[in-house]
């Protein structure tokens, strides 16, 4: 009998900036106060939460002192040390300055995107002094409204350079293990981002200097943003060894970027990107970037930490039974028996003769297993 | 003085099936009558359509006998001299028969599989024997509505398999010069497709024996229907060698497939896909992927064909007077002032400092640039 | 303990044309084969199902004799009878035929419009002698791909007239308790529909002569093809009388129109459908407007009938158990009170002040809430 | 020969909140300062501008003091004097401040409500002192995501209330030829508000004690947000006297809120709308709601009013030659040949018999006539 109590063993994780955030939207003020980055640190692994991810910037400011800086990583160290919490990924916030206002990467302008660079070492720098190896970069502002002032071509070009540049100094420090990884996001806020979904990040990828270095943090909601399928959104860099974070929360298709609590919509698909995580023994951690709704307030923000857990722990269960139900797992056979068969020659094939009717004839039991599917999660049955 | 007439050198083309639609929908029965695609290829001819392109079906049946095939492409090879139009594309019908319900490449039954196989071998002997170099992929059924019957890292695996077999066979063959592309679609008329986007298509070519080998058809409409912006949709492969061939049209984002005249909707995009196109002197044939309107008759059809053509070269001359505005150019010219500035040393990087602000402060310009645009679109000043 | 088996009692039903669906596409063929009407009926009569919808065309062709007529219209009657099902509305296909390619009531044609007309006056008759007191009318084709070409304020008033028009036949006939129904969609077949939504058609009534005898049938899929809350949709029309009939189906949004078995997308929206409707004591019929999936065979549509019935009980039972919810309604409690306070007089509400930050800070427990009602679905605590 | 230099006979108005706009979004911070709303007046005045819209509080802080409210007000009349500018519309911002966190008029909260409605008396009163005569509601964050804490038909009925409170305000005053209209929104900054579109709103007018008093404003950004066709939108309540005012903008579908330049977005439904209220002499203000791009700092704020002003005026002259085209109103003459004609008795209709195929052959030149149209938006011929 499943417990669906958190343990360090789930591996959740969660992002700084998800406590941290206050409800501030493009037509409303803060609703809850912010969260000071350490005590969230603290907080989270209280609350058997495995790991954290951040912008350098949620704890350490831009315009942080040396000193400042080494002083705040010692105390987050420590605190990750009282409450065995650690940290799996450090990125850099390039975009919510007036001076990444048009990009950051690709930016016309070579000293932003210098600018951004240094956030990104800097970011590594971070990330290493905390343990992580993992640099996920989220650029928000890649895009465009306005088409006819930058030719998406030498956008390419530069998000290309900005990533062999990392790499660079990645290899330079010996950062042995430290990877870099695209989230890719179909719009919002800029009207079109340059790179707006996994597969176009797989594609950039696929030209970089070092592309065994690059992957991927897919989320589901800016899967749902485009309308795509999450579960397959996951599944393409997972075959391809490209899968190097995850972002679980909720999104309703092609609207404003909500970022809602893991399961809050779509529990089938929800099912499926568990289902893939588990059966696949998918090593990273299942880390949740949502938010609390704007009309909770500080304490509710843990309401919406406990439901993110708890959801994946009720499907991951599901998952298990779905594995061990007879009905579902004769139908599967059903289908798969026969499927691993090999292609022929290409002489035995172009002589083949198939009966279509026949083969069109074959039985696929969709209506009665998406039906158990659905009653399986209903808990029926 | 732009005459907007079509020439044989403006290398337009159109599928045969395009011409062929009848205009059956899942709600209604034809409004007109289909074409022979003979018909097609000479009538095209006539009207200074330089190429077409096809599925092998569109002119040989799947059931024809040996020497039905070879009249037929005797027939077809003769209609191309007389009327002076050559073929770029002969791809496979693998989404109309029943057997195909479930997928070509990603049927679970093995047998559906060689079938879908088959019929591309046939499709590439085809082209080969009309003068293409190209296949194109549009395996539209590859797909799933229900999540549970299928486990897309073992499509993927299917898809890769696919193609490399296809590849293997032209090697084989010795057929030199003759190309794979993925033309992917996102969903209809299956709930998701399995490789959705132009990116997720150029993510699996990366995976291939001989990537080098394997592009993409990029459809508007298909990028529109995942709400994409068909411009980047077309860069991001035009930039990495992979733009094999494009299919234009017009489609409201979206929604249901509409396959509209080229710039039906959104002149603005279509304005700059044609300006990628020309600015970039891409060489492969502007193909038209659509269909009259359902309240066409066959004699409208002509209108529709008309109208593609001289769409294009409309925006075709607004791109070469894009190109020579002053006022449009300086601001080009100040936007990209120092664009290509190369990133310095890490070393010198992580010493530098900005002023964030002054750089923030920097004119972009964009409410100027894109309302010129407009106004040089609607044919003023 | 539910028991999950339908009942006459459940007043379900389904449209006739959901079972005689052949699973023809705009990319392909027919799967299986289709079904006599008149079979139809008598197979959902011996499975339980209440209730059935038709267009008069799925019983009785267009160009039917007046006996052949008469004599299917006896039969359907007979068996009717035999099996204990019931007829609750009966609407006109005017959207099959080329002949409604631009539209029916809003032809620019003044006989195309009349031949509509014709159709709903034969449906209306129909419908009468099958003892249904409901014509339906879903009318596809009235909308634009150019709006060039027809001005939307004419369709209006065509819309308008029609509906008039249809109202007085009933008021001559003496069709005591007959009713109009509208079912709105946004698109598909036609570009843009003339009346796309649930609340558009709410805005033509309220200019009709006799606004009180026409409603709504509201479709879920057709909701969510807009992108809108099918459960919001359904509740407005409720909550001032105009729910007349609800289509009961699934569909992903903002795609082509999937008409999915009930449940198949999104149970929470499915729940929330569920509980409005019989919270509310509605007492229409519970009909079903979807399709078995193309992949499946002739016997697999009774998988999809039977999981549409089988589905709505089971969210029926979560239903009940929502009320039951201690937590849940300690929560809605809370949330509620005082929330019937009346509004103040002028002078009153003029001169009050109100603590604006302390109002603020009130706790709302949504997530929480929306936690609770997620594991309800889930079958958990 | 048009100027396309706007003057105040063109009666072109902007909200004071568009020029107000500071760029802040949900990921990054204001990129140009604010503006004095009383600067904002005098600024657009001499432009050109005719009128302006606001929310009372974008001149009068929510609790300035009784003589600091009178003398903004005074200085306000001063400066629409001195430029000959007129308000035409005063709503109230019932959204930014956290109390409205889940609804205005519609929170469970009786205090809240009552707040929303001092605010609105409030606008009503200084709308009036401003000589406008319309009070448009925008209550924005009247929706909701966690269903299962509000019902909506609760959520209608305290929409129904507070509209009839108004009005009765309205009354009490004698504030004759004072108007409400609603403006809706799908959603943003909720995940669905309860009156989506403009039909919704309709529905609900028609329910309310005094329904002639109460109308739309129509938001061209919001229509594409559901992806309706905002040229529709706008015809629907012009046809039956409920246009009250209207929002232009530019928006890609389906996506966030984006508030562009008006035109920036679909030239031809742009040229729509101008069409429909340009033929049809509608005599509103043309109130242009959007803003600059983020990307834009305060002096090109202006590029900004200058673009939607110039657009409008291009486009009004399109609809001119549009009007004046000969190829284009022959079709159209075609088209309604015979549209006039009346329906027939219903016992002529009855005997009438139709040649189907003859009417279905009619020929209807959409293909050339949406062509022509697109011609003369880019200026050819």
């Amino acid at each position: 009998m499943a417990s669906y109590q958190p343990t360090k063993n789930d591996r959740f994780a969660f992002g700084l900036w998800t406590i941290m955030n206050t409800g501030r939207d493009p037509f409303g003020m803060e609703t809850r106060s912010t969260m000071n980055g350490l005590d969230v640190i603290s907080e989270l692994g209280r609350r058997h939460v495995y790991a954290f991810e951040l912008h350098a910037e949620d704890l350490v400011p831009a315009d942080a002192s040396a000193s400042d800086r080494d002083r705040i990583l010692a105390e987050a160290r420590r605190r990750m040390a009282d409450e065995n919490i650690v940290c799996v990924n450090c990125g850099a916030n390039v975009f919510s300055h007036p001076v990444f206002k048009d990009g950051a990467l690709t930016s016309h302008d070579p000293k932003v995107r210098q600018l951004a660079m240094q956030r990104y070492l800097n970011a590594i720098d971070i990330g290493r002094e905390l343990g992580c190896n993992l640099c996920d970069l989220w650029w928000g502002r890649d895009g465009a409204e306005v088409d006819a002032a930058k030719n998406p071509i030498e956008a390419y070009k530069w998000l290309r350079e900005g990533l062999n540049y990392l790499q660079g100094y990645i290899d330079k420090q010996g950062y042995i293990g430290h990877r870099l990884a695209i989230e890719p996001k179909p719009n919002e806020p800029r009207g079109d981002t340059y790179l707006p979904t996994v597969g176009h990040a797989l594609g950039l990828i696929a030209t970089l200097d070092k592309p065994e270095n690059c992957g991927l943090v897919v989320e589901i909601a800016h899967s749902r943003m485009a309308g795509l399928n999450a579960y397959h959104d996951l599944a393409q860099p997972l075959e391809s060894g490209k899968l190097f974070g995850c972002h679980l929360n909720g999104q309703k298709p092609l609207r404003y970027d909500q970022d809602l609590r893991f399961g809050a919509e779509d529990l089938k698909e929800s099912f499926f990107v568990v289902k893939l995580l588990e059966d696949h023994m998918w090593d990273g951690p299942r880390t949740f970037d949502a938010h609390a709704y704007r009309t909770a307030d500080r304490d509710e923000v843990w309401d919406f930490v406990e439901g993110c857990m708890r959801t994946y722990l009720l499907l991951k269960e599901k998952v298990r039974r779905f594995n061990a139900d007879p009905e579902i797992q004769a139908i599967l056979k059903d289908l798969r028996s026969g499927s691993a068969e090999k292609l022929p020659t290409y002489e035995d094939l172009q002589k083949a003769s198939f009966d279509w009717d026949a083969l069109a004839r074959r039985k696929l039991h969709h209506e009665r297993l998406d039906q158990l599917t659905q009653e399986l999660l209903l808990g029926v049955g």
